[in-house]
């Protein structure tokens, strides 16, 4: 067969899917395989297992991240494929494992057809990319890429009080390969889209041109408590009204500069009593744009409104920085390599930007980097409900494969 | 001396309510004396000897009320002054003691220059009018006017578990004096007016016309959650936006009804995580005007605006009744009586909606009732930065002599 005929196996995949979804199921139909969790260990030894069974060697580095190369035939740095095994608590059984699993769905379908790659080919599974049992999201990939130390890394302790060390140990995923030993020639990723966009369109292919990076500001509005009753309208300093004034203008914000989102997802009032006009409120803006220059100027007419509406309500405002991580733009070759595949493969796409983060995005500073989404049914993400179709992942994977392929070339048998 | 040059002694009321201010003092300067309340019971202790001094026989009815009745020359329906001695947790000096204190220093005088009415002059000060301790408020006037039985009132139950007809007891205020036996010929009661109107204006007597309404409304909004980054914005059902515009449009409903207030006073939205889009939040609204048909307005008004911005914001609402209270006009001839006094007596006066709740409401379901308001500095109350002049108690206390002697009448010696 002509290599541009090349398939992966929907049914495979989907069983391959199905399986890692026992190991943590929930009995709402979701996912809790939290980080180094017991539930994470069997989802980690199910996959090891599938890789040694394709005759890889499985290497677990410092942090836990699990990886396998598959050899080329030049001794040159590897494409990577990558995503994470890890969930949410209330997780589903796409967010990461369809990256995974779709990268060792590549792997098997080239060990069945023994095509071999000039480069190596590369699978890895990130520890703790969701952030949710220890806080520090895309922990392994940072470690893997060096911008957190292994020492680091090991003393991140978790919401349930448990050191990172100490139960990669238990779990018997403290390894000896080391961290940043390997520098990818290109990294690519599959992952759900955890969004509405390609849903909607009917489109099976998104190409993730930039990741999108975010500013979380906290606003703490300060007025003086008074009696709703007895305080004339005009003589208020309402600290409530003045924060509902900023978030009610965040869409009005947002519509302004191309691509910005803007979300208050905390609000509290103080003293909280039906009868007393607050003197405080607290809330937070959460700020993203795939441009930077975007991004800082939404910062930057956020930060004037809030002046402008908190001396017009008569009221102190001040704004602390929660969180910044900057846009992260993809590789453009890379990008357009993945596009001329999903022409090729007769799929329809769509570049589009991520609006959350993922791994790619700190492999995006080390090495060429770009993604491939796909569809989300109505958007949902870090649920029981997040679901996307066979189809769907058949079209990813089958992009995957020969973008994988068109990276690191291949060898004529 | 003529009658019409009797005068309050401004310093032997002043010095009186120092020495009340003492009774639950706190180190802020501020007054503790929560209904029922060791300090309560040494309030209400120094009250009664003042009374016992004055000749008068003390009755304390089934809730604790305190009464005194000065004879009068005819034996026919009290003129009636009252006002309350309990404060909220972090009360002030002059909220409701100023009332009782003005009442005893008409008494005070009447007794020094041997005046005598012709119907009898009663002083009356309530248990509990702030609800602050038993959260059922003017709870004393309540029984007193029988629209809350004896039994009812011993069966509440305090926020720290007691109950009143125990602390009644325990503080030897569980009088026999009948609830309801008095049944006066009309009701007059000063205080401090809680609002900044006066003192703004310069003017030292407000007439009270009518005690606001209020309608207390919570409104829970329902949409759903969503990831902040990857949901676009006009593919998003966010509850706390809803909520907000909600907020935000308050005052220009309070603008368009005259002398309409509209406050949120408690907020909060769920999930309450920064990167996720609320799917709920929960607010209340007190709305109050001192008309009823203005007040149902308002609410009408309220629930559209509620209905429209849902719908626009693509959330659902829904609203809940958390308590009503009609607005109460006071009786016109009374206002009349203090409004000519106080030109009378040269105290420039403005007529006025009392925006708080006051005992005069409830006795005005059953009697002629008015209130006379004195300045509150910066309209602060329910603090230790509570204060009235000198000069503002003795205004009032001059103004509610001659009322409460107009509307009594005087005997001539």
């Amino acid at each position: 067969m002509k290599v541009s005929e090349l398939r992966i196996q929907t049914a495979r995949l989907w069983q391959s899917l199905e399986e890692m979804a026992q190991r943590g199921a929930t009995p709402d139909g979701g996912v809790c395989r939290l980080a180094l969790s017991d539930a994470d260990k069997e989802g980690r030894d199910l996959f090891c297992d599938w890789l040694r069974n394709l005759g890889l060697t499985v290497q677990i580095d410092q942090v836990g991240n699990i990886l396998a190369i598959r050899p080329g035939s030049q001794d040159e740095a590897p494409v990577l494929i990558g995503s994470h095994l890890d969930t949410v608590s209330t997780g589903g059984r796409f967010d990461g494992a369809a990256g995974v699993l779709a990268g060792l769905e590549v792997l098997r379908t080239l060990e069945e057809k023994g095509i071999r790659t000039r480069r190596p080919l590369g699978l890895v599974s990130f520890t703790n990319e969701e952030g949710a049992r220890y806080t520090t999201d895309m922990m392994g990939s940072q470690a893997f890429c060096g911008e957190l130390s292994v020492e680091q890394v090991w003393a991140i302790r978790g919401l349930d009080g448990t050191l990172v060390g100490e139960e990669l140990r238990r779990i018997g995923y403290a390894g000896d390969f080391p961290c940043g030993a390997i520098r990818p020639y290109a990294y690519l990723e599959l992952h759900i889209e955890q969004g509405p966009q390609l849903d909607r369109a009917g489109i099976p292919i998104g190409i993730v041109e930039a990741i999108t990076g975010l500013t979380w500001l906290e606003v703490i509005v300060r007025g003086a408590a008074n009696h709703a009753g007895t305080t004339p309208m005009d003589n208020r300093r309402d600290a409530a009204l003045a924060a509902a004034r900023i978030v009610a203008s965040l869409p009005d914000l947002a519509s302004s500069i191309p691509d910005q989102r803007a979300t208050c997802g905390r609000f509290s009032v103080a003293p909280g009593i039906v009868n007393v006009i607050p003197h405080e409120a607290i809330f937070t803006v959460d700020l993203r744009n795939g441009d930077p220059a975007r991004l800082l100027e939404a910062e930057t007419q956020f930060r004037a409104r809030v002046q402008e509406i908190s001396s017009r309500s008569n009221v102190l405002a001040e704004i602390r920085l929660l969180g910044h991580v900057p846009p992260q733009r993809c590789d453009p070759q890379v990008v357009s390599v993945i596009e001329s595949v999903a022409t090729d493969l007769a799929y329809p796409s769509r570049r589009m930007v991520s609006g959350a983060g993922h791994d790619a995005q700190i492999l995006a500073r080390i090495c060429p980097t770009a993604m491939i989404f796909i569809p989300s049914r109505d958007g949902v993400s870090h649920s029981p409900a997040e679901y996307s179709t066979p189809e769907a992942l058949e079209a990813g994977a089958n992009v995957l494969l020969h973008t994988a392929l068109r990276l690191a070339g291949v060898e004529r048998a």
